[in-house]
């Protein structure tokens, strides 16, 4: 091992440094204190759990992309949290144990096996937003207005958000009763968005079968003209599909009045990163970044998992991605240079100042250093045996 | 694998509530602020690294305080961070690569194998500042004063705080010259503070000998009386010793005037946890609790192990566990509860109160909520046509 070598971080790694740390710092402020504005309580979950209860609910995608660790107290294995909804949905079902409404935010680290995003690498910093306890529509509104006023937080005000509601594909897929392996490859073709794919696996599927409405649904996506199309495929296939459509439109109506710079599209087959979602999906993107930059929707069932049936919907974006987009201002004051000498009247200035600003001293190397180089915009200098601040000449 | 099994969260870790957890993103945004208003410039380290640097000019401490995970990429083993001085120590030395002095400030997560603090288990939130490229007393004497002050923002401004000069022992045990497995002992009884040990260890040690002296000195501590028994225990035996003891009696008289509410004491054998500091080191305590609440120190060497030798010091404290200690007045603002109502005159009023103040809207489900235990003590009512904030009826 060489001394470079020892520098290296891992791919998907990286140290977050001035000036970019502090923004991080700033918007991740920022994005909790809107949260908390709408009465989502701060909770704190832990770093690593068990690996059964972080898998609790979700699904294999989450598995593959979570570090294992052994505990060396007790020789299980546990992981590192690659995902932080399914904690508060346990924090929710087993901890708080509240039976009525239950609002609540966090925002630390995630750590993933490979990189799936390209902003962040294998270490976003996930914030999040859920509600538990409502399984109304309101509660999806609130959800999905809260998202865009973070995302307006973030220099994001006009993004493009998609709908789509899980139940749509689970019924179809349900009704056509295929087996396994083909159920999985239909899955896998959806994901991609492969058309000559899912003409090979469902050509063969009746006219007017679950099998060919999946087919043709696959070709259908875009703004409200995409939701008349599948309500037209969709049409009396059955009730719970029906009763997702109308929901979709409902939603999309109330959010083109309230939200008219938001542009709205749907989406019947996206169906990755959704793991253990139930009912109404979003994500939002902006022009120019195929991820998207915030997303998140309706899971009912992971409490039951941890024992406690609770509706619960919720969002979360990633704060180091939203940074890394460059959209958002950051005022930065300049600091004050303060000298070396020991004076007592001196300290009491340079005390006084640093309630409200960032006064950095100067120290016996830097006889030589430039004030200006290192942020600074003023100066302490003593003038008729008084401290006074200067800008810097 | 039972329902309730599920829940169980490994010994050692936590789910962090509300309002405690509020409280802890309170303090640490306090101790950030205050780090920043004295030039300490805010550093994301990464939650992962390879181990080769992780362990970089630290020690066996360290290592056996990591968890281990296989990069899936490489191959490579890499450690989720224990401390994230070293981290700021390569940041420095690597990663910025400046000449002059740089100020590095940092607050995270890190995992500990095992507990080793009893307040915060094996996930501690630890922040800290440190300050390269000063070899100068100055730079300990800011670092000394800056975490004094942090804890004074942790509601701690009278603590009791352990000086100690690592050199000490390494000089004399250098001198002394034992085997291996003597000088693992010897070290081992002067961490435990095991005078009877030491004594069968040492006791065969000509009077005046290094062994004699560092004897003599595991029975010595307190406060400055127990520098006078150093110095005469100690004197003459090394230029080197000599200008250890003197620095330490220079800060103490320093830290004497400028913090006269501070406790000031003198360890010669504390060794604990002082894995790869080289110079002044430093440990703030408060009554009642036996683990020091900050501490720090100068470590010189770490940047030479990066490829650039940088003079270093700083220090870290865990926010966990000084929220833990209840020092710190926390004032949390009641909540305003906002009706159902679909009204965009309702709507707007929401909006403009949510810009300095928390409002929960209820949902459907909350017919019969009450609002005072979701900690609103006001409501948005109708009166005469207009909303209005009144006091809960």
């Amino acid at each position: 091992m060489t001394v470079s070598d020892r520098w290296l971080l891992p791919d998907g790694v990286e140290d977050i440094l001035p000036p970019l740390a502090g923004q991080i710092e700033s918007l991740r402020r920022d994005v909790m204190d809107t949260c908390q504005r709408w009465g989502y309580q701060l909770v704190i979950p832990p770093l690593i759990e068990y690996l059964e209860s972080l898998f609790t609910g979700t699904g294999h995608d989450l598995e593959l992309q979570t570090f294992k660790l052994t505990d060396q107290l007790t020789g299980r294995m546990m992981g590192v949290r690659a995902d932080m909804t399914p904690q508060a949905a346990r924090i929710d079902a087993h901890t708080l144990g509240d039976e009525g409404i239950t609002r609540l935010c966090y925002a630390g680290h995630v750590l993933h096996t490979r990189p799936h995003h390209m902003l962040t690498g294998r270490t976003p910093i996930q914030a999040g937003c859920e509600l538990f306890g409502s399984a109304s529509e309101t509660a999806d509104l609130e959800i999905i207005a809260l998202m865009l006023e973070t995302l307006r937080v973030s220099g994001l005000p006009r993004v493009h958000l998609d709908l789509a509601h899980v139940s749509i594909y689970e019924s179809l897929i349900t009704q056509a009763g295929f087996d396994r392996e083909t159920e999985a490859a239909v899955f896998d073709a959806m994901a991609r968005k492969s058309v000559p794919e899912l003409d090979q696996l469902l050509g063969d599927c009746a006219a007017g079968s679950a099998g060919a409405r999946l087919r043709e649904l696959a070709r259908v996506n875009g703004g409200v003209e995409a939701l008349e199309q599948a309500q037209s495929i969709l049409g009396g296939a059955s009730g719970d599909l029906d009763a997702a459509l109308e929901q979709l439109a409902r939603v999309a109506q109330m959010l083109k009045r309230d939200y008219p710079e938001v542009s709205l599209g749907f989406d019947f087959c996206e169906l990755r990163g959704y793991n253990y979602h139930t009912g109404l999906v979003f994500a939002a993107y902006v022009p120019g970044h195929g991820d998207s930059v915030a997303k998140g929707g309706r899971y009912d069932a992971i409490g039951s998992d941890f024992g406690r049936a609770r509706p619960a919907t919720g969002f979360s974006l990633d704060i180091r991605a939203l940074v890394a987009l460059g959209q958002r201002a950051y005022s930065r004051a300049g600091s004050i240079w303060a000298p070396a000498e020991a004076d007592p009247a001196l300290e009491g200035v340079i005390s006084g100042l640093r309630m409200t600003e960032t006064v950095i001293r100067a120290l016996p190397e830097d006889a030589q250093a430039d004030p200006a180089e290192r942020g600074c915009d003023r100066q302490l200098v003593k003038r008729d045996g008084k401290w006074v601040v200067e800008a810097l000449g």
